[in-house]
């Protein structure tokens, strides 16, 4: 027998393992100052690519003002309790039927937050007969919802068409021998290397397998489609997906999210999502505040404009200069370079320290071994001049990367301080 | 093999089959106007008896003061994405620091919300081959997190030390044999039917059994213990909870909570909460109305007092007119009477319509068959005019159901209506 508190100081986990040469600088960095393209990290102004907020809503006169009436009128505890106990507005009503018709399903139910939201969507979803058929990059929310589910679950290849209708196979085989049905999940934007999912061919799959589909649309919505509705608008299949699902924090610049879809049975939803039942309902400045940010969604056409001429710029720039961006078909800009995950340290803190930039590392295991990803979120608020400077930092920093310069650093740093760090 | 949809329209949930017939008014129901012991309910004044709002603080001056000051400076998106990622400020480590002390424990870490907070917490905790031991009266969150876990979990009988302790014994087997180690997840108060867990005695057992016990504290934080510390303050055993854990959607009047323990453990749990690495840290209003709110409950012990002396009134009220409230020593007032759920409903409906009381009203399966259990939170802000009306019209609607009035009433709907509703 053991003792729960000796296991885990033993094993602080994958992330854990590097908190002494970690912490405050690439986990739990304090970036400071007002939310946009240039903020303090460490006393010093940088470049800031690491903010969701798309379109740049956080710091907007109207929305800031929004929020701040509603706080000052109802604080930040209103309405109460759970939902369904004493937590119902009219005003969570009306942001439920604008999202509904942005988003163009019959009715929308508001979550008090997005992870634990999509975690009770699948779970009630889902009896125990059904099969659950998800994407492997699927973000933790999903993986979670999956994990609480009893039955039978497979994932297929990220983003593999090949391999979902292989796991259709399967699946469409254990429903049929238990009476259950499949749930296809997956997301509108993979957050992490930013390639849109496949969605309409997933739906495409429709005519030849029966399930029904959930979209965790995060980083889709605001900023892909015409009207800015999200992946199904912008594959034109919005209809076949049967519940969508986004978070507010992105570019609605929040928190909480919501689902969508038809209106028996989102309102069956609203009685069956446990962190719903039982948990407060979204705070009522988020709510007000929420219909300010989508009024702008659906009135400023000029601000995801602005988003993409900057997502563009960005992204050519980056390609033009030779890097390999995975492809990316949206905001997400991820930049691939080959090295170790030390390496990808040093690097980060050499763009950090003496170019002023500051973006996100992404390291193993989230990505495969070898591989350094820089993940790069242009917003509407950044500048020409912060693209620019971005672009010249990379062109440098790549030069040394390949002339060996992090490598020899490495070595030095792991013979001085006998380092040792566990793959997993 | 089966549609998904066609089975959820097909059996719509415990709570999803009432729909029709209760919602806006038993479930959903739009309570308008401040947050307070009055409020209106369907056009008319209703006194209020269901915000978990303990001290009031809700519409407090200087709490609506910091949270509409910090949502006008940092909107409701600030600071950004996961707490890891750029979700880190001075103020959120503030208000860590200052919660650790309160509750007399070396760390705290904020949680996003406190029901994915407690699911991560209690899956960051435990490891397969670990036994979880909880009461079976637990919170849907603990549920929720002891679902997530692959290995073994027992259930003890609730707040019963003599199954609990039959249960470590089994746990302590299974644990032996696979190298575990044991979780006990228990809640300080029971919220629905107001007892305080018997904390102290589960602590006792720690000398013939080796354990961890985590306590969800969510109504006993702010209301128990000399300081208003919790359960642990209260029962005198504060040191030997190994992780603490309390919402903020009661005494606190907001959202979001926090864990606190060990320094190292904390640190360890920070790196490892699915829910809070992947997903946006507590939003800046909420923490700086926070260390406000925090304050008020250090400064201000009469908020407290009055708190206490409005539980007196209406339960030595209630007690006093031969009432059963379960022997609360919380300050969580549970009336339970005996009757069918349809009749519970008519005179929750009754008290609403005709005596202008606002309860909830708590059903089968929640409670057994043949009881009617209305809850009433007494706050800070309950006045003496409010206890001596809900009293008295209680005395009229205990008349009224012992005389068999509900129960003609419940024959003539069912028969006008030819309603049926499933156990389940």
């Amino acid at each position: 027998m053991t003792d729960i508190f000796d296991r885990l100081r033993g094993n602080p986990g994958p992330l854990g393992q590097f908190a002494d040469y970690a912490e405050g600088y690439f986990v739990f960095p304090k970036l400071e100052g007002p939310i946009g393209p240039r903020m303090r990290f460490q006393g010093r102004e940088v470049i800031f690519w690491s903010a969701n907020d798309y379109l740049g809503l956080c710091n907007h006169p109207e929305v800031l003002e929004a929020d701040a009436k509603a706080a000052a009128q109802y604080g930040m505890f209103y309405p109460m309790g759970a939902r369904a106990m004493s937590g119902e507005t009219e005003e969570h009503q009306q942001l439920e039927r604008e999202l509904a018709e942005f988003v163009d399903k019959e009715a929308a139910y508001l979550l008090n937050f997005g992870y634990q939201g999509m975690v009770s969507t699948i779970d009630a979803l889902v009896g125990r007969h059904d099969v659950i058929v998800y994407d492997s990059d699927s973000h933790a929310c999903i993986v979670d919802g999956v994990r609480l589910h009893m039955g039978k679950s497979f994932t297929y290849k990220h983003n593999d068409i090949e391999s979902l209708e292989k796991n259709l196979v399967r699946a469409t085989k254990v429903a049929q021998e238990q009476g259950g049905g499949i749930l296809v999940v997956t997301e509108g934007v993979f957050g992490m290397r930013g390639l849109q999912g496949k969605i309409k061919e997933i739906c495409d799959l429709k005519s030849k397998y029966s399930f029904r589909l959930l979209v965790d649309d995060a980083h889709g919505f605001g900023t892909l489609g015409k009207t800015g509705a999200g992946v199904g608008e912008e594959q034109d299949c919005q209809d076949q997906i049967d519940v969508y699902f986004s978070t507010f924090a992105k570019s609605m610049a929040g928190f909480g999210a919501f689902i969508a879809g038809d209106a028996d049975i989102i309102r069956i939803l609203k009685y069956n999502l446990r962190s719903q039942i039982f948990a407060k309902s979204l705070t009522m400045p988020m709510v007000i505040g929420g219909l300010k940010r989508l009024d702008l969604l659906r009135t400023r056409p000029e601000i995801k404009a602005k988003l993409w001429e900057n997502v563009h710029k960005l992204q050519n720039g980056l390609v033009e200069r030779g890097f390999n961006i995975g492809g990316s078909n949206t905001c997400v800009t991820p930049v691939m370079m080959e090295g170790s995950t030390v390496e990808a340290t040093l690097l980060s803190r050499d763009l950090r320290e003496n170019f002023g930039i500051f973006t996100s590392v992404v390291i193993y295991p989230v990505i495969p071994k070898g591989m350094i990803l820089l993940r790069l979120i242009p917003t509407a608020s950044h500048t020409d001049s912060e693209i620019n400077e971005t672009l010249a930092a990379f062109e440098e920093i790549q030069k040394k990367l390949v002339s060996g310069f992090y490598k020899e650093q490495e070595k030095k740093l792991l013979e001085e301080k006998n380092l040792q760090f566990k793959d997993r």
